[in-house]
């Protein structure tokens, strides 16, 4: 187990090494390790080598000029200066939160990123200020399309945050997949089998090997097959693409640049860096906000308390991650060996304590 | 074989014959039957019938004052005053792309109102603007959430219309479950199965029985079981019912209305009517409307040309819709013989020729 705030020093440190300003140091770290408070080790300090290793291949700018490059009093696009997506993104979500504040709501498209961490961060910032979060990012493609060979799609996630009174916000934090590229990493690590509906071998049937994703391969839209509506979820994984990439001028579909640096590039991008969507909406631009707050305990409450399945319960969305970040932020955060050794490595690089 | 121009006529006249104004007659039916033009049967001139008996007992008002009751420059509430949903509806949309001119985008939330057809006809009024469409609405509850042995939710559908230049336009348009009820129906109709993660029965277990609808048994939300991710259908259904009825002030989730006038109204109302939520985003408030529409034209190329699985292709959303609107306008439309008695006995009612 390590102390959040042990992780949190060295993070820091490695992003203030690698260039980053003190405060985009702080900004980066705080994004970063809310994956790993929250439950979600796959975008937490585990990438931390990831970043630093698109950064030594210039592909990342640790010193962005994030900025607004067109805007309508509810909108803007911004051009993330290929930061850190662990900065880019809370400063155009920031953004949008302006645009709420002064127009009611604010949505912000954004080129020129990298990846940005859980999306759910970035929604949940709204929440302090009684608005509506919404955070979604395109992803290097992974995912077929329904009835594809070609994988067209990222995972592409979906977050929104709704702030209650009473009860904890509702926080849904998605992939718009059946199953989210790190829970297929853990199998492939582990030799288990998927459950069908999650993979696609490369004739485009449904596998329970998951190193079929290295073979040609795809993962599954939400839904898995097209008798349990797969184009839905294609459907999903488009919209989050075009909102964060058409709309923005970034790369999409199969132009998005791979997070991993050992991949090429693709050749002939259509836009710059990869793409996110934010929104931002003050509940009090649609009703008095006691009023809402009030509706959504309500909701909230009716939701928790349905009669469940024997031994299960309804479960509100962002439960689960807020017991864990209590836990962890109590009793630490586990870290694999694998990981520990990515950061034993980065320790003796940039000559920081781990 | 009906001719649209045919039952266009006929509806127009139930609607007018009810008290609807001209203008809302016309209105109402052009909503109504896009869902037969499209191929969406469950939802167009099969309902009429049902939109009457609501009216005969006095849950719709054929002459509603809709307004606006709260509004900032980008939003708004409205008010529905018992309208048909196939009027207040599009009047709402109306008002997101008005807003969307003035400040980008436009978002209204609705209450006080009924079904409004299918979703994707109110965010496809958006297209002509070069905006982007959205469209979604809460509806009576069908839908146990992952785990629950209680109906909460409705099939929540969610509509995105995105505009392309030389390309027909995106078009998605689905229920946040599985399968909608509709194809139930059918199945239910023809005494045959459903496929496993469709439909869970009384005790929260997957069966093939459609029937089991009837019998305390539930629609599953998108993914079907938890192992295929059906907690994200229960997210994506509670968004729907959080902004179209806790935003607005309508009733939600077991509190939603039934559209059958046989089914008693819920107890100890949490809000008016249904609720609905709509949005109009101005591409040009993200980047020049002719950059956006190129590279919408070039996405929708590489995806519809991508290597596909042995005797299928990769479909763009709506792109069936299209294809069934310019057959049956041509052709005609086909009505199910109890579709054609509903429709004789509204003839008979209310003398007007069919």
């Amino acid at each position: 187990m390590y102390s959040y705030q042990t992780l949190f020093s060295f993070t820091k440190e490695i992003f203030t090494k690698i260039g980053c300003s003190e405060e985009d140091a702080d900004l980066a770290t705080t994004v970063l390790l809310s994956a790993d408070l929250r439950g979600v080790d796959s975008h937490g300090i585990a990438r931390l080598v990831g970043y630093v290793r698109l950064w030594e291949t210039g592909r990342i700018n640790a010193k962005p000029n994030v900025r607004i490059v067109h805007e309508t009093p509810s909108t803007a696009v911004v051009n993330g200066d290929s930061g850190l997506g662990l900065v880019v993104a809370p400063k155009a979500m920031q953004i949008a939160i302006e645009k709420s504040t002064n127009v009611g709501t604010g949505w912000v498209s954004v080129k020129n990123s990298n990846h940005y961490g859980i999306a759910g961060y970035h929604a949940m910032m709204a929440l302090k200020n009684n608005m509506i979060g919404l955070s979604m990012t395109n992803a290097s493609p992974l995912v077929a399309p329904t009835f594809s060979l070609e994988r067209l799609l990222g995972t592409n996630p979906i977050a929104v945050a709704i702030p209650a009174n009473k009860q904890p916000a509702f926080v849904a934090d998605f992939a718009t997949t059946t199953a989210a590229n790190g829970k297929l990493e853990i199998l492939q690590r582990k030799g288990l089998d998927a459950p069908l509906g999650w993979i696609q071998d490369k004739e485009g049937k449904q596998t329970p090997n998951a190193n079929e994703l290295k073979q040609g391969g795809a993962l599954l839209p939400l839904g898995g097959d097209r008798e349990h509506s797969s184009h839905k979820g294609y459907c999903l994984g488009s919209i989050v693409d075009i909102f964060s990439a058409v709309l923005s001028g970034a790369n999409y579909g199969p132009w998005v640049p791979p997070f991993v640096n050992f991949l090429p590039l693709p050749e002939n991008p259509v836009g710059e860096g990869i793409g996110h969507f934010f929104g931002a909406m003050r509940v009090d631009a649609f009703r008095p906000a006691e009023d809402f707050l009030h509706h959504m305990d309500n909701w909230i409450g009716r939701f928790r308390s349905a009669k469940a399945v024997e031994g299960e319960q309804v479960i509100i969305p962002g439960d689960p991650e807020r017991e864990m970040e209590k836990e962890r932020m109590e009793k630490g955060i586990p870290l694999l060996p694998p990981v520990v050794k990515d950061l034993e490595e980065l320790s003796k690089k940039f000559e920081v304590k781990f």
